[in-house]
């Protein structure tokens, strides 16, 4: 793993590092943000995923996290969105192969030789993590922006114990009932939609997985509310299934940065009190 | 004058707009942040101007103004920096022409007719914002960053009365005596170094110009501090000139937005403080 950026921030280190990735045989980047009071004591870890499109370079220039990280002493860890380079298989759309992972393991050919992002977020990141950093991995929680968001809670799900909290900004709350997820899910998982539910938040609740609380902000202005959100399954999914969902709907916000960092701190503060 | 983006953000709107230039002779971009009070009562205005190669977008995206403009009620107003186009005069460097017009009026051809900088952000500018927004020109401040604090610091000391107080992070502070601002002088103002001195702000301290106090902060590891930014000769000017400089070095810190967004939150307070 080699330190390709680093510049100081906020009191702490914003990092962008390069490693060879045994997940996504390629090269991954991602940045990690060390708050100051990781130079004394193991600090939690918040990781953030991205949407369809980003890279780690994204939020890490436009979140506005570090002001916040700061201040409750979290490492902020910000993974790319799928496996890239030459000799990745891909197709000349934003909404699948290259920037649009969908945080799943891919079982089908061309795709699964690379575009395993969820053991990558899940595993081999947080494996990363622990070896160079002052983490402490007891503490880790997770969040995210649309797909990410997506990425975040299916994590979250499928992992209980691993972290302490999930929350999401306009998250892609049922990918496999959007024009986006279908695409995405069919050529990296088959067309057994059956081995679609393991990576789609509203069918493993459905199915029985479970958090206690999901912290969920969205735009009412959100170009992709009812196509690609679909928020409303998602509340119904909560509702039935005893998990208690705080979604505020803000009037008048997008689904851009600058709505993501008008809630980034809130979000930073709500981690930080489950992270303890 | 043209709303070409807008975007609720921090509770405010944050717009980006376009315009034909009657200083510059062609269409110019500028963002504004209106903070949520706005609504109700006019608001102080807060310029902020760029550095090298900037426009507009690199510090609306990545300066972290709009929590600490909300919070305090404070119109930003973001220029370019400098005239753009086809019919423009440019050169194939970063450091003059397209992105570097160092905020002056220009006598020299061809950059007469378009690079007139000073009096975009000194009058017209401060006229659209008065014609178009609910901002109380009564109470307007100034900071920018780089060539922008070099900007910021010349547009208060030849208009002590017009600002309320200026501020700047890692300042060119004697223009004239770096090879930027010598090549820049040159090609705008001509070799009669005399002329230069109308908008340097050492040399303007020196020839009697003042304001009462100026905010600085500054990186330690700025790859520009000594051959840019001779903060050391502002020093001296403001010692000898009665002006109360507050200069602020920051170990580790360097000359990009990672810097300046980690102290743009003070600077917005320091301002709203003397805006009153």
């Amino acid at each position: 793993m080699k330190i390709i950026n680093e510049n100081i921030s906020h009191g702490g280190r914003q990092l962008v590092l390069i490693h060879d990735s045994t997940s996504c045989h390629c090269e991954m980047k991602f940045s990690v943000f060390l708050p100051p009071q990781a130079e004394k004591q193991a600090c939690p870890v918040l990781y953030y995923l991205s949407g369809l499109t980003c890279s780690h370079a994204n939020v890490t220039e436009k979140g506005e996290f570090r002001a916040a990280a700061a201040k409750h002493g979290i490492i902020i860890v910000c993974p790319d969105t799928s496996p890239r380079g030459e000799n990745v298989a891909d197709e000349d759309v934003y909404y699948f192969g290259t920037g649009a992972g969908f945080y799943v393991d891919a079982t089908q050919k061309p795709f699964a030789e690379n575009y395993n992002m969820y053991s990558y977020v899940t595993d081999e990141l947080p494996a990363l993590i622990e070896q160079e950093f002052n983490a402490d991995m007891s503490r880790q929680s997770i969040t995210g922006h649309s797909m990410g968001g997506h990425g975040a809670m299916i994590c979250a799900l499928k992992n209980p114990d691993r972290y302490k909290s999930v929350s999401a900004f306009a998250p892609i709350c049922a990918p496999s009932k959007t024009d986006w997820g279908q695409n995405a899910f069919t050529k990296y998982l088959g067309t057994e939609k059956n081995a679609w539910r393991a990576y789609d938040t509203v069918a493993l609740i459905e199915d029985g997985h479970s958090v206690p609380e999901i912290l969920i902000d969205q735009g009412t202005a959100d170009e992709f509310l009812e196509s690609g959100i679909r928020v409303p399954l998602l509340e119904t999914a909560c509702n039935n299934n005893g998990i208690n969902l705080t979604l505020r709907m803000h009037e008048g916000y997008d689904h851009s940065y600058y709505f993501i960092s008008s809630f980034m701190a809130d979000h930073i503060a709500w981690h930080a009190e489950r992270l303890g």
